[in-house]
């Protein structure tokens, strides 16, 4: 069996759906999920779809060429189409803090994630020691105000070299460049350490021990020009009392960064986000 | 616009999904929300579908007739069609607890529930003034092993009298009837008081008090012939600490019976749930 | 038996604890609870303390005194004590939206909550309906920005007539004013409908459906002159997706304010909260 | 500074706090936290203790041989004294699953756990290169039925040349023998895969898809002679819907054993445990 996930967004129109599944039944696929959902603001329908197909008579790029001939152009859809066995390629950005990194990597080392990690980068030496033990590529990659623009060249030859689809900002504490979002656009997923909209920005554990909250939280997002400010992939929280320091919020809050930033590696990876209007819809 | 909603279950089969968004097409309809389900051991096909059509084209017994005609009979396909206006009459049966009665009765007259609540049932006659205040007719049926068959004819008279659709036992203490739940089959919603299938039976909060766990919860569920087995609709949970006494257990328990409850309400009421092989799908 | 709580606070010293302790068991008290919390950053020390008393032996105005020259003044302490008995009497403010009004009246109809409700005040007449459901009396005291005075002076003297100890505010729409809130200084209780400080002041879920979270909250906390801003008592959340519209972030919505709201007053009513420099102790 | 914390258990009795708080007082310590717990069915009185003391006053042996002469003799006392710098010597067994595996030895490595990891103990030669990965001994103690008593003597020489203070079950598919329990009474913590007492046994995933459930989890205790039964230190739990089948069960249940395991061992690191009766008081 062959089988492949189809994405799918265009203007609202009636029929998209059966005409979707009609095609798909015409060329002998089995639907095994098809999940939809209509903004009613913008008037946009997206669709995610699994199908399966007998291997005799599978040939993905004449799939692809109906797909577009007989239904994309006759709704004006965006679209895209990937097998079952596409592992999309992700560099890890981080710099001093090892706790997402070495949750992902025994991830990834476990077979949870179906993705490829080809290299790591980093604007710090310190984390090399971890990528060496999980034989990954360690890049370090100076990167401040002064030598942005160097960075951002080292950054994006790197990331050419190695074919790398997507980027995980694992704690990274230096801003990702204009010009390397441009080029990963809704691809780069960052995890902020609070429940955005609270707290953007830096130390928003401080603040939120300032403030006295009950909840703290982590925030995965892809990354945009504004800072903090990107589509929200996925959240989540945890309790905290008066009882608790600074610090404790810390350790605590590492866990749900650890979780938060899994969950959306994972989202990504089985092409169960789309982005539209700055939010994501997340299919599941 | 008229709004219906259609739920489907069949054999799986190929262009199930092509063949009723085809329809929906042909008669006009646009179609708002889709949803499907295939279980893949029994290889059943669920679907639940939302459809608007202008006024001027509804003709809804044409539609039933038509979609049996033309869809239903080919697929051999189980379904039902609801409008929007519909509401269904619900009975709810209690005993002496107040909690979920006050709950159920206070989001009903905010408005919150797409249901009619033409009388409650009770086998004591302590809850007839909470009844009384919110205007609801009340009825005390005693009931036990002793005089099981008067009160169920009592209560099957009632239910009929008064046009019942579904029942809700908001921590009602006698066990039903055969007779009853074959008449109410899979309508008939139950709250228990414990995480099923941890605890079932009397005394759930004493059983978990003695085991020393550090979360508590609460199961609705459909009831069958089986005790406490019935399709489990919506469950949640609630923490708890070596700190906590039983009496601590009941009144932190009584927080999830009522929003877990109340949340098994609004699914059956808005035709959310499906049951199959004493499972349920709950669509969202 | 008789049984009472003790709430201290003052600077952190060596031996408050022996002292106090010492001090319960000089009179033939047993100790039943003890938490206390000390802030490292303000040195300020707090403590709940439960002791039961034999009845024989019981003069609570004895134990007053003497706690105030033994131990008291030795530590420059502020203390409370209450008994078991002690019901503090709570006016509920309310505008047009029923649901937590329902809720709170329903628990305290079951008696869930240990509080006296002499009044209810609304500056619409829409909700009288409910209170007199309740058999609460219900005044409808107009306020707007050009009626703030008269507003105001209308509220004291209820509050005073129906000797009011603390006000919760429960979706009241108006502003509280500063002679009203220096009156009842960490006695007013709001419930705010957003995760704070995500989404501060008017329309939160109109904001959270704009900015794409994937959670959405409430907060209860006590009232002080800046809006939003005063010590939170307690938070939670739910969960939302792309699919949810806005409507259904206000109806999911209410769920999260109905409980937070209900926890707050109990926490409040069981003497478990203490304020300091704008944030909660909470003791649990 | 130095810093100790000090558990106590005994019937029961007026003035032990007042007087264990005297003596700290008597000694020049200060108390930074004081937790008490009082089992009424039982009476018995649990406390959990941290103080401080200036380093020209230390003298750890003479605080306990006076603690026990002039406090725990009076009372009849169990207790306990850690010096903060004490960090217990943990052995780690695994069979197969590597997720808690990873998820341990990461948050080791990054120094989130106050623990040794001398050495890892499997039934299995699997994840010896994991082992090898984070420079951790790695010993394959072969075990099953036939060869108990051999397997328990090698586990037992390796756990005293060790000199391990206590075990971690990660997910280790091999029952403990009741010698290994009596020498480490307390000090064998497990992961069980689902939210006990529901599903205790093999194959929990697989029982809770049967039943239906919305809700699985995850269960650590420590190890008693009867399987499953022990004191039960932390439970969490995820949600499940019709559309998740047994390998999505599995997969979102590794992310709940993952943290559930991880908290109860830093509960027990850090002394935060105590098990009276087959329960757990845990102080947080």
């Amino acid at each position: 069996m062959q089988k492949i996930t189809i994405l799918i967004h265009c203007e609202d129109q009636k029929t998209i759906i059966a005409s979707v599944t009609n095609y798909i039944g015409s060329i002998d696929g089995n639907i095994t999920y098809l999940d939809q959902h209509v903004d009613p603001e913008e008037n946009v329908f997206f669709m995610r779809l699994e199908c399966e197909f007998e291997n005799a008579k599978w040939d993905l790029e004449k799939i692809k060429i109906n797909f577009e001939i007989e239904i994309a152009q006759r709704f004006n859809m965006s679209w895209e189409i990937y097998t079952q066995e596409y592992k999309p390629r992700m560099a890890l950005f981080v710099s001093k803090y090892e706790h997402c990194l070495y949750d992902i990597l025994g991830r990834y080392s476990a077979g949870e994630l179906a993705i490829e990690i080809p290299l790591i980068i980093s604007n710090h030496d310190d984390l090399r020691p971890i990528a060496d033990r999980f034989n990954i590529p360690f890049h370090h990659v100076p990167f401040n105000k002064e030598i942005k623009q160097e960075g951002e060249q080292r950054q994006i030859a790197l990331l050419q070299e190695y074919q790398v689809n997507f980027i995980v900002l694992a704690r990274y504490m230096q801003i990702i460049t204009p010009n390397l979002i441009g080029l990963y656009k809704n691809k780069i997923i960052n995890i902020h350490h609070s429940f955005l909209p609270a707290f953007p920005g830096a130390k928003p554990y401080h603040s939120a021990f300032k403030r006295g909250v009950k909840i703290i939280g982590a925030t995965s997002h892809y990354v945009t020009d504004e800072l903090d400010e990107g589509p929200i992939i996925a959240q989540d929280i945890t309790r905290v009392t008066h009882s608790h320091s600074i610090e404790d919020f810390i350790i605590k809050g590492k866990d749900v960064e650890r979780s938060v930033l899994a969950k959306a590696i994972q989202l990504h990876a089985e092409r169960k986000t789309m982005v539209y209007n700055n939010k994501t819809i997340i299919f599941t």
